[in-house]
């Protein structure tokens, strides 16, 4: 305990990413750019406001969100996914933009406005194994919700993701079912 | 969704309360008194406020402190146990004070100044049923600083905590042994 202590707080990491984005940018640079930041502007922001978050950083295509609360997290995910899904079910096909999310929660390394860690590494090695359209949590993140959310979820099993010492327990989020019907089906938890 | 969201924080929740505060309050009680302030002011604050924590509330023999990190929330737990040992090693055994420590970590309810939710109540159960000059941890808070800490657990299984619905997996962190050596223990995790 004799070396300086890092800065470290709890928190939830949600990251996001455009499905298909270079297949998207290949078709209609300009009009996925301005979809893009349309979307931002209208819903995604807002909702980052509404649930008390952060946004750490903007990669092209991808999204860093850190919250102070994982129900709050979770809760905006959902919140998210569904406000898009309805938004795509009046756009044509190719004007469609759908989103990968994962959420993880740990104890982050914050140096000024950045954070770093396994928990911010494992965020994004969720996002990349969640469906288009779809949400994927660690065990820790469904430890800690799942008492306080009206929302189902299914237990995929401990998965091997890449650059990541142990398996991490992954959840998928139901977004399809209501929560309470959705309880019942096996393999839900 | 549509109900008001209640203020949510993660944070890390040490329950810390006196070994036989009664016993030592019916033999002593100015003199005990007296020797809980002078640690209280020597020692216990001063190490909240280097690990970043909070003082929530005291009451008689019990503190609950909040700390942003989990990583912080078990170091301080150990580095107060091992001061108190330290201490007490150079005293008369009736001017001697012990600690029971639990740590939790969770999606806390915040209120003012106050915090509540199950987070807080599996802390103080934690700290019930560790040792005298013992720490208990939720396996919540393992997962969160196994990787981090050059601290040794031992899993002590799933245990029914008193008016918590669901059995919690609990880990005694394991003072008296160097970390590295604890390590290989059998039983140890």
């Amino acid at each position: 305990m004799a070396e300086e202590r890092v800065q470290r707080r709890l928190a939830a990491i949600l990251a996001a990413d455009v499905v298909g984005y270079s297949r998207l940018m290949g078709v209609d640079e300009e009009g996925t750019l301005a979809r893009l930041n349309a979307l931002r502007e209208e819903l995604l922001h807002p909702k980052v406001t509404e649930y008390n978050g952060r946004i750490v950083k903007t990669t092209g295509d991808g999204t860093l969100i850190e919250f102070p609360s994982a129900v709050d997290a979770v809760q905006h995910a959902v919140d998210v996914q569904q406000a898009l899904s309805r938004r795509n079910a009046d756009l044509a096909e190719r004007e469609r933009i759908d989103f990968r999310m994962g959420v993880n929660m740990g104890d982050i390394i914050v140096e000024g406005d950045d954070i770093f860690g396994d928990g911010v590494n494992i965020a994004a090695r969720l996002e990349g194994i969640a469906d288009p359209g779809g949400i994927c949590v660690s065990s820790l993140v469904h430890e800690s919700v799942r008492s306080k959310l009206d929302v189902a979820f299914t237990n995929l099993g401990d998965q091997a993701l890449k650059n990541i010492a142990e398996p991490v327990r992954v959840y998928r989020v139901e977004l399809e079912k209501p929560a309470n019907a959705a309880r019942e089906v096996p393999g839900s938890d």
